[in-house]
């Protein structure tokens, strides 16, 4: 049975004059994008233009809700109640849920993002709360996240679709985390560095954290971050090595 | 046959710790309301909630769409590029939509906001660009606006159920447009004359102006402003004198 | 030696079409008024209108800086680094001074807002933070907040002038603390009992707690919340009881 | 007596997570910088930042507020009241003006920003209402804008600094205005050109529009597009073209 393995990456977070990413760039690249919602990014048009540019690409299209901080850009903890959460949750995916039939295509996955991704992680509480909400307004979608988080544990207790993820261009530590992005090698710009932790994940299950030791690692999609100046580069060189291992990037898992 | 009508107001225009309007007042005369979208007002949370005030009052519910502009409250003219319109209205509408099948209820029908009521109102082209966008995320929805105005004729002309609507508190012109907000007689905060002005326009289809004459209106429904403080009031002396003339109120025309 | 004391309220916090507290009728009974600077809540023109009343009414102004949070009304706390930190308290404080100077008015003191005020009372670091930052726009200004907090000790340690302030219409904890808004007692709304409060912080340096006990309270200033729908019936009751004891109203103390 | 030239860019527009323009490999070219105001870009920290990389730098600074309008980055026509336009240029300038002091700097002039510049270049009303606001903040401000504008005219009649601009990397029509950014040909971004500009700006105060005719130019600054993605290579060409010229960069004219 050949291998294969989904490419994502976070896009359609620009905001009127402000671009974030270089979408157009990474889109020939992947098998899945996260989109965002228009609460810690985007706008209804780039979110609008994204799904759109997914469905040209015939690419696997998911949600990526975030804190209603734009100034935060979503990264910092806010401070909600439990209804407000569920609400801004069940509003950006709706909001995209709806899009995507609006041309015809359909929503598969949330993956929640930057600091709403960690608190889900790490506390089974918030992870309930908001996969929850994600199922009110479409049950058949899927959750992507960190294997072994509690994200995960909520899925399986629930029998939600989940779909594991880890990084292409991001350190590790020597537990399996993530090196701080408050660290300068925090993320990874070479894109043969890059491409080797794709393969250690694919094939090897694997990967080499920043004390040089090996951690397990178990994913059935590798996210590029987009705001990685390095972005194409890196794809353009994971393309490459996936071919030549005869990996195939696919989001059908 | 009897007669009836439908009585509606805005909603859900709250926003964080600012309140607009006095929603728990409105409620219980309500047949069918127009719940904000987040873009002129309102947030996740209070628009969640007003759609579970509205299942448990078994209320029709409306999306209210409006420009994305907090600041101005959607009632100045936004410049918006027609896919920017149309991904806006898309958004929002999408967002409400999904809102209400979260809960089990059912989004029936749209009625625009403000500037963008007043600019499809008067412009085929906006009109059309904005029906156009609802439909694409719910082709079963009505669109609520004024008769005579482009929004009807674009109904008109796609097939498209339009729910006409009359004002109980805003005072009309000798040409059957609204007196302009700016100024002083408006708006009608007194609750006899304002009822007086629906049974005028329910009975004899006619609406008294502020010249004293009489212009005919159409209306299938009739809007209580939700901003006028005086709203609590007009709402049950409404209700007292439709009783009293064995006018039925009620949302299924 | 008469006694005295000065009376305060937030201000010019409402945002565009959204209206918060009821300013007009707080303002003939103020002496000192704490103007919001546009990041929690209000914006340039209700900011600009509440100087010009500030002045109409010849009462001292002060600067009412906040988190940069309109969502959350700057009661949320919120994950600023130190150098945003200063540089919105600069930001919004700058504005503030120099929109009195363009009204021949002066800025006299800055009394933090919400969750920023409460920040300062207990963490000394965030104290020193926010007292620089304030200084390097106008050394001149003085700090108001609550008696014994981190932000007093700051005070006196760089000798910047420091005004103990009270409250007129919220209860205290048996250890002298404000009870939560969370809970229904925290808010005092009957007009008698608020101004015995102010009666015991002036007269006898004490309030009265949840518990019935009392707690010794120091303040040069008392502080009456506009968003307390109560708060002119309040104030109308205080300014009585404070003629009745020849207590006189006044900000130069 | 020497040629000399003033070279200008708008600088601390990010916002956020946000980046707009390229400040850092701006900042060594410019003998003045446009620093965002929090309105229609900008905030706090970028805007303290920026002021203190002018200082770095020794170059004049100047405050350059827009539109509040975030989502349209200023660059659309806002429907302001004079009352409302007035409080929001006020309360811009004096956020700058006090920051700049905050470091012992001086704000020097204000160049309005995107729709706003356009609006008071071509509409004596209201270069009028903005120049009045700008004042009243601080005597001492010089106005920039385009000459022959309206801007320059209420200038002149009120004896207020005017520092008429030209720009390197815009094209200009036959009757000396700008080419549409709607058009392809708007933009300048080859390096020689933009420097052949300045240099007919400067040597010859006329400039070559799209039809290849030539309309004269007065210009004391020059400005350069911070979000050109060839500006810093453009700045660079600028400075050997005006170094071979023996042509002085100089704030101070």
């Amino acid at each position: 049975m050949p291998l294969r393995i989904d490419i994502n990456a976070d896009l359609g977070e620009s905001y009127g004059a402000y671009r974030m990413g270089n979408d157009a760039a990474l889109f020939p690249h992947l098998t899945s994008c996260n989109i965002a919602c228009g609460a810690h990014g985007g706008d209804a048009e780039h979110i609008d233009n994204a799904i759109q540019e997914a469905i040209k690409y015939a690419i696997r299209i998911g949600a990526h809700p975030g804190y209603p901080d734009l100034a935060g850009f979503g990264r910092r903890q806010l401070d909600l109640s439990d209804a407000a959460l569920q609400a801004t949750i069940k509003y950006q995916v709706a909001a995209l849920d709806g899009l995507c039939r609006s041309h015809g295509a359909r929503l598969q996955y949330v993956k929640p993002h930057g600091a709403l991704y960690h608190a889900m992680a790490e506390d089974e509480r918030i992870a309930e709360l908001v996969i929850k909400a994600i199922l009110s307004i479409n049950p058949a979608l899927a959750i992507m996240g960190p294997a072994n988080s509690c994200s995960e544990q909520v899925c399986t207790a629930r029998a939600v679709p989940f779909l594991a993820e880890a990084f292409a261009d991001r350190r590790y530590t020597a537990t399996g985390g993530l090196v701080s992005r408050q660290k300068a090698h925090a993320v990874i710009t070479d894109a043969e560095e890059a491409a080797a932790q794709v393969l250690d994940i694919v094939l090897r299950q694997r990967v080499r954290t920043e004390a040089g030791t090996y951690v397990p690692v178990r994913a059935q999609s590798i996210c590029v971050h987009g705001d990685n100046e390095a972005a194409p580069l890196l794809l353009a060189e994971i393309d490459r090595q996936l071919a030549a291992h005869q990996i195939e990037k696919t989001a059908f898992l």
